[in-house]
């Protein structure tokens, strides 16, 4: 494996886009004050946070008990890394001066030999490093090694990178082939490399090779581990190995297993890993795992994780729609699982499955107040079932508001924030533009200001500024679903030059300053098929029309959405809508058949068919318009 | 309400039917016989039960500690029970004698004050009656009485009659408006009754008033009962009211909830009761609990009790053939609680149900070789996913050996044994014949032989001799699936005249010696479909033929069932197969279309179909030839 290719700092680009910047502006402007507040315990009526001042009592500024998940400092974490990205986006000086407050905090919360968890520090500093399968130490920290690195590569201010720094020289003080010990979650493997990336020290990589490579190695470890310890956090079953992926060392992996989280944050320190270290065999374990998901483990909306036990990877092709867990920080990891890959190999795969993520299973997770959220993704929702009978009483109809395990609401605010970092990765030679998202790029090859019409429109228009005299290639992702035939690519208005390989159209020439490039191709809306293998998406079609997956919901089409049906001949129009909370989307409208409603249980009378109107949405927004039934698969 | 009606006790009734003799043979040579070595450890492999060593323990003809379920005593009960209509079926003087010394053992073991219930007496007697929600002593108790009855309307024995009756009168002498108490599982309600029906003693219906009536009453009851108990068995939510059916008072309840078979249970001893005090409106009770079940909860095959969680009803309309619970001792009691009603009024719906029970969801419950049982009965299994995936791990697709809770197959084999007094009721001046099955049959009214096709053939032919030289008519239940103008009803082959009536039909004349009254209707292939509320029927047809509901199977279909597709023009056929396990019923083929399998996930090509055979076989029959996917609904 030779690996030339570069990833793109969050500081090289500049978001400007009808899509995701009013997304950002709600993030900046809604959800980052409001988890300051929920942080802080300011919100009346949420549930309680405490997760500053758990910070507080640890740093002796003030006295009081933990109180929290054991993992309640992961949300400060999140929150800074949030924080971050927003100074970048939209500059704030008494934001960023409450950031370096909470900073110093955080510093003070910081014990003499590094080690940095409220947790243990407050409640339990004899169990220090005790419970490695439920502690979520080395999660707390991975998050702040990640929160420390974007604060940093944003302001500039070195404070919390040395926090982090002396917390990975306390961890490696404690781990090492003689002191075997894995995290039960992962993701201090993704804050070490994320360190190593801001840093280049290669002691970050070489900490996090050596969590990734224990993983599996030694199966009776959390065992062990629980019968030497005496207390514990979960009573968690220290023999199901798959759920943290330590059933097998991870090379060895060739199926997505466990906790969906857990899973895909390994796999993208495996491929941030992978490509340090030019490692290629790790690369192809990388590659069978992505794979794995995406061609037996992944929903139509890109959401994984469909056990509703465990928040787990189910068998292949198990993809309930009603009974999904689908968290929205398990797709928010596969962007980034998917975006390791990129940064080795450019392939279309790995971007259409961003696009997947970002334009459905992520941002359905927040209301567009930016004040509820869904941990989990259903593709089908039915009030009175869902959230109350057997197998559904994880699947909410409606967004909640705080959830006292808080992690996807700052973990989708990073993604929104930092969206400008996925667009991108160069090479020697190559300029690769994975998503068409509208923004202002500083690369090493060219500035580049993008227009997008997407993902309503199939154009992306990338207008260079060359830094260099040699011939460079702009390759530009092609989304999978565009035929060959209708896609049109062009420069300066004249048809371009260009070589498709692997979803990539690469055009390669000498650029010169205002150079225009641009990609079209018709949106078409498409029906969407199971493979029979599903059993859950027999005889149903879902509809698609570029990235945005759509939905029916009850509040559009009356009750019993099941009793909808979409025959396959049913012409599909769309609107672009401008009113109302579906403004600035466009929606889909049909002529479908209702099946009548019987009082009869069991009848010899098949439902007689009635012809309706039936009025589709992007998925992503259901839910937004009061409590109803969600379909994303209807009958055909 | 005036009720003449009389029901029929086992021993006015000789089963000869070529559908249930059999079955019956199969009870007497191998289920209880197997059951026996069970309950006295003999099954080396199988799962120890120590049912009958608890008795011997605690009637001190033993040293040993209580092994088992709290309600362990009542496998023994049930056993008795079957043994007691084996004796009728088929006289057996070593199994008579070996049931005689188990009641020695039993009457041993009751206790001076009549207190019966090994677990109590050997392990914890000092908490007797201290936890009514968990403890399961009147469960036992009721069964011990059913038991109790059987044996003695069988052989005229009385001494396990008798020690009914001094357990009758310890539990009289514990509970009363003064002090209140109702068990947790229902069942000495029906004990009761039965006691009733057998001795014509007030005091059991009294007694059974009294738990029944109590029902509901006082809310926080089994709260205050856990409160104040320093033990626990289940520790079972004492909130949890809809659970036995005490979240409000018998008579004002409306819908089936909580636990199928506690539920079943006591609205069969409500009938009972209702029936014995001629009481109106608890009778009107029992119709709107009926019509909850017949109109919003029950599968195609009769089976209830959707929810994998606590073996209860789920909502309306929430029937999951994949994930159904529908536990086979659940059907059993439906087809009590409907010939309860029957007891009552003769309706054909209550007929129906127990034709849709006794020839689908309660036999499916056992293997063809009598030894292996099933106490989840669904109408979808898929290997890989059943029992396996959150949602579906209670959902074997193959029927295991002998359970340490064995509840089912004892009762299966009760209400096999005494299928023929599920036949019949007789009023002053009407014979009842409800179900079709050959018998002879010693009535009131009159002698009756009946011959009978059924359920293969919808013929059933019955030859009268008179007791009376008064007219009285034969009302003859015809299936509620017959339609009027293809029904034949003939006396001596004459048209006879009759008057329909609630699914009866009524034939009034003055009977004479060796008068044949024959019913006639085409076995008509039927497609059923479920509510559009339903959303697990949606879009697909069940297949019935007289009261057999069919099923596909892997065996017979190749793999991926939910990839078959049955186009409502398609025309089906029937075969009376005569070969292998299916030799004896009518099985089903028709051409149907089958999708094609595909690597692609996702795919906007539809799967392309194929013409195929599919064939059916009779649901009941499902499992017996091989592990595979199973599914009553085809998509059409």
């Amino acid at each position: 494996m030779k690996n030339n290719i570069r990833s793109v700092s969050l500081k090289q680009t500049k978001c400007d886009d009808k899509f995701w910047s009013p997304y950002q502006k709600l993030v900046v402007d809604t959800v980052i004050p409001y988890q300051q507040k929920i942080l802080n315990d300011e919100i009346p009526g949420a549930e309680k946070s405490h997760a500053i001042a758990n910070f507080r009592i640890a740093a002796g500024m003030e006295q009081g008990e933990f109180y929290g998940m054991v993992f309640q400092d992961s949300d400060v974490a999140k929150w800074l890394e949030a924080v971050a990205y927003s100074l970048w986006v939209h500059p704030d000086p008494e934001l960023e001066k409450y950031a370096d407050e909470v900073i110093d905090i955080v510093a003070k919360a910081q014990q003499e030999d590094g080690y940095l968890d409220t947790y243990f520090t407050i409640k339990e500093p004899e169990h220090r490093w005790k419970n490695l399968l439920e502690g979520h130490e080395l999660y707390c920290m991975g998050h702040m090694m990640e929160a420390a690195c974007g604060y940093y590569e944003v302001t500039g201010k070195k404070k919390i990178l040395e926090v982090a720094e002396k917390m990975t020289d306390c961890i490696a003080s404690v781990f090492d082939e003689e002191h075997y010990g894995i995290p039960g979650h992962e993701e201090v493997e993704v804050g070490l490399m994320r360190l190593y990336e801001v840093t280049g020290d290669e002691k970050y990589s070489r900490l996090a090779s050596y969590f990734i490579e224990s993983r599996g190695k030694r199966k009776d470890f959390f065992h062990e581990e629980k019968d030497n310890r005496d207390f514990d956090i979960f009573n968690m079953d220290p023999d199901y190995l798959e759920y943290n992926q330590s059933h097998a060392p991870v090379r060895e992996q060739t199926s997505a297993e466990g906790h969906a989280v857990r899973a895909v944050y390994l796999y993208r320190a495996m491929a941030n890993l992978a490509a340090a270290t030019q490692d290629e065999s790790l690369k192809q374990a990388c590659e069978r795992l992505m794979d794995s998901i995406l061609q037996k483990k992944m929903y139509l909306t890109g959401a994984i994780g469909s056990s509703g036990e465990w928040e787990a990877f189910s068998k292949d092709y198990d993809l309930p729609p009603d009974r999904a867990y689908a968290e929205t920080c398990a797709q928010i990891g596969l962007v980034f699982f998917a975006k390791a890959m990129l940064d080795m190999e450019p392939k279309g795969k790995y971007a259409d499955v961003m696009e997947r993520c970002i334009y459905n299973s992520t941002i359905s997770g927040m209301q567009l107040d930016g004040r509820h959220f869904f941990y989990v993704n259903p593709l089908e929702t039915n009030p009175g079932l869902s959230g109350e009978v057997f197998g559904m009483k994880h699947v909410l109809p409606e967004r909640p508001g705080w959830y006292a395990c808080a992690c996807c609401p700052p973990n989708l605010a990073r993604m929104i924030l930092s969206i400008g970092k996925y667009c991108w990765n160069e090479s020697e030679d190559t300029i690769y533009a994975h998503l068409m998202i509208g923004q202002r790029a500083e690369l090493a090859h060219a500035d580049i200001a993008v227009e997008s019409g997407y993902p309503w429109k199939g154009e992306a228009r990338y207008t260079l500024t060359p830094k260099t005299e040699e011939p460079f290639a702009l390759a530009i992702h092609v989304p999978g679903y565009v035929s060959a035939d209708t896609l049109k690519i062009t420069v300066n208005g004249e048809a371009a030059e260009y070589q498709m390989k692997d979803g990539y159209a690469y055009i390669l020439r000498k650029w010169n300053e205002g150079d225009v490039a641009e990609m079209n191709f018709p949106m078409e809306i498409r029906r969407m098929y199971g493979t029979v293998r599903c059993i859950d998406t027999a005889g149903c079609v879902g509809l698609m029309r570029g990235p945005i997956v759509y939905c029916i919901e009850g509040v559009d089409n009356g009750p019993q959405l099941q009793a909808l049906i979409l025959p396959r001949e049913s012409s599909i129009s769309e609107h672009w809508e401008t009113e109302g909370v579906l403004a600035g989307t466009v929606t889909l409208s049909m002529e479908g058949l209702r099946e009548e409603d019987s009082d009869e249980l069991y009848s010899t009378a098949a439902p007689e068919k009635k012809p309706v109107k039936i009025r589709a949405v992007p998925y992503y927004i259901w839910g937004n318009r009061g409590l109803g039934q969600m379909r994303v698969w209807i009958r055909e």
